[in-house]
């Protein structure tokens, strides 16, 4: 079958003749329909997260994936269901506490494989096979989105995280910030639109550009950080109930705190490299302490958030899934799809059609 | 009647003869027993906090009281009922929803006064006055180690922010590591004694010493962090699933996150001055996302948190709080409960006895 991956002495996707591969017990076999490309498809890419699947000298992309049952193997599921695959498994031959409550996103580093990221192969294939319980079934009429799923069960799993934070008090907040404009803060852009009342958006883009252009079409303001620094995001609009931190830029773990209002929450979820700069650590320390300030990483979901991903996917307009999609490549010539420039949103291997 | 307080002149604490105080509606007039000090009176004695009551040119001390119903006024409460009281009022002629919700705790900079720290008189006479609704009953036979509620109460707050934080999962600590061995770090290591199989607690003192006798007596594992600092605590000892920080050390918010396990909290309740360095903010930032860390910070207390630090006090064992408390002072020789030396733990001011 057709597979796009990479290889240990490649330097870019390569389309790949490999062996279908055969449900083991447990697992059913999905026919892959779309598989979405993101900022961490281009770091496995560039070597950032190495972790090839023991023994291959090659690795299977691809972690936002859509397919359809093609043989259930005796697992529960229907064949024809639509399902979406999730990320994290268990190593080889092992198991572990997270795996068996059912929440491998809180797995330590080491504990899990993750599809299409370090050590296990992606869903960017004609097909790929998964334990049942890791495939959460999906409307047909979804199918075309369904790659969307992935990334919005990294925010339902951010915002239930960072929401839990204020639930011993009473929050009543007002004021939203993405730090990313890429399609996961577009997409979380939207989700906090329906329960803020202002929301923010924070990118490095000069107009005309398609980002901005939805940024507004949601009803958020875009901030340049060019102009304004996310530390100055309170004087130039507002201090910020929520800050959801999506770009890896390292100096916005102190930013966002300088950023929020009282009582405010910020979410990480970027992850930079190591970087030494000079911090007021005073200061950073001493406004989280008296305006009851929090912080709160998070990585990766589960089964639940993907099953909330789904609700709110059936929420969101199809205009905003529709502009988000920039490119639909065929596996015979998918470098379209890993052009990463300004006009590149969501870019996705189509693999298939209902 | 006798007060302790500084003047806008002074440098040190003074014994006033001021008016004794008229309960206005809705307040009772209380009897002191006893008064704490802590960290944050010589902090004021210093003039860190500044903002002496309107018009003041002196401020009574003292945020840690106990005391007695000298006359309910009309309140409801009874004449003879001991009560503590919280710190935290409605600035003059002012509210907001934060003390319209019962949490003046949430409530901005400069949406508050603090009795004995910012802009009000404390509890360090006589009598006070209070309204009702701060005056928080509590068992006679308590009346002795009542001082101790509002530390206790800073402690309640402090877990009930940091455990909310770990709600979204299941999180199954172990290891606790109270950062600071003053008396507030000392009831804290109690406290997380009760719930975590283990416990550290951090200081900067030679044995022997009183504060890392108690610490053992707790059964917890004293670290020096002059041999061992923070961020090596997972390799001197394990990594800590939940981190007290009650120093104000600036950089004990970064190392926090270093010494925390995967999934792990730290709740920030010190407060450092402004101070500039160098840190590895890719990593901070890393390390909170890949590990889903928080950290939370915190800050004062409300009337629920008073009442479930007097049923903790009610488990307390006596000896802890009989060594904890090193100086009985009386008001008109207060100098012994000011010094702040290795074997001062808490010095109280005793103005009556039940």
């Amino acid at each position: 079958m057709k597979a796009i991956g990479v290889t240990r002495d490649g330097d870019e996707p390569e389309l790949l003749d490999i062996e279908r591969p055969e449900p083991a017990h447990g697992e059913a076999l999905v026919k892959t329909l779309r598989v979405g490309v993101d900022g961490t498809d281009h770091e496995v890419i560039a070597g950032a997260h190495g972790g090839y699947p023991e023994g291959e000298d090659y690795m299977i992309l691809g972690h936002e994936a859509v397919g359809v049952v093609e043989d259930p193997n005796g697992t529960g599921l229907e064949e024809g269901q639509v399902v979406v695959p999730t990320v994290r498994r268990k190593p080889d031959g092992e198991t572990n506490e997270y795996f068996r409550r059912g929440e491998p996103d809180m797995a330590p580093d080491g504990e899990y494989f993750e599809r299409g990221i370090v050590g296990a192969h992606g869903y960017m294939a004609e097909y790929f096979t998964s334990p049942a319980d890791f495939l959460v079934p999906i409307a047909a009429d979804l199918a075309e989105y369904g790659l969307f799923v992935e990334p919005v069960s990294i925010t339902e799993k951010a915002n239930e995280h960072a929401f839990a934070t204020r639930e011993p008090f009473e929050w009543r907040p007002e004021a939203a910030c993405v730090l990313g404009n890429g399609s996961l803060g577009l997409l979380t852009l939207w989700m906090l639109g329906q329960t803020f009342d202002r929301t923010y958006c924070v990118g490095r883009r000069d107009r005309p550009d398609p980002t901005v252009d939805i940024i507004e079409e949601l009803g958020a303001t875009y901030v340049d950080s060019r102009q304004t620094s996310v530390d100055q995001i309170p004087e130039a609009h507002e201090s910020i109930d929520y800050m959801y931190e999506a770009t890896g830029f390292a100096p916005h773990v102190v930013e966002t705190v300088h950023a929020l209002a009282p009582n405010g929450v910020g979410a990480l979820l970027g992850i930079p490299e190591p970087w030494d700069f000079e911090v007021d650590g005073g200061s950073l320390h001493n406004e989280l302490v008296l305006h009851n300030k929090c912080l709160v990483g998070t990585v990766n979901s589960h089964v639940k958030h993907f099953e909330y991903a789904i609700d709110t996917l059936e929420d969101m307009p199809e205009w905003l899934l529709d502009d988000l999609i920039t490119t639909v490549a065929d596996p015979e010539n998918v470098a379209p799809a890993f052009v990463d420039d300004d006009e590149q949103i969501k870019a996705v291997v189509e693999f298939d059609t209902l």
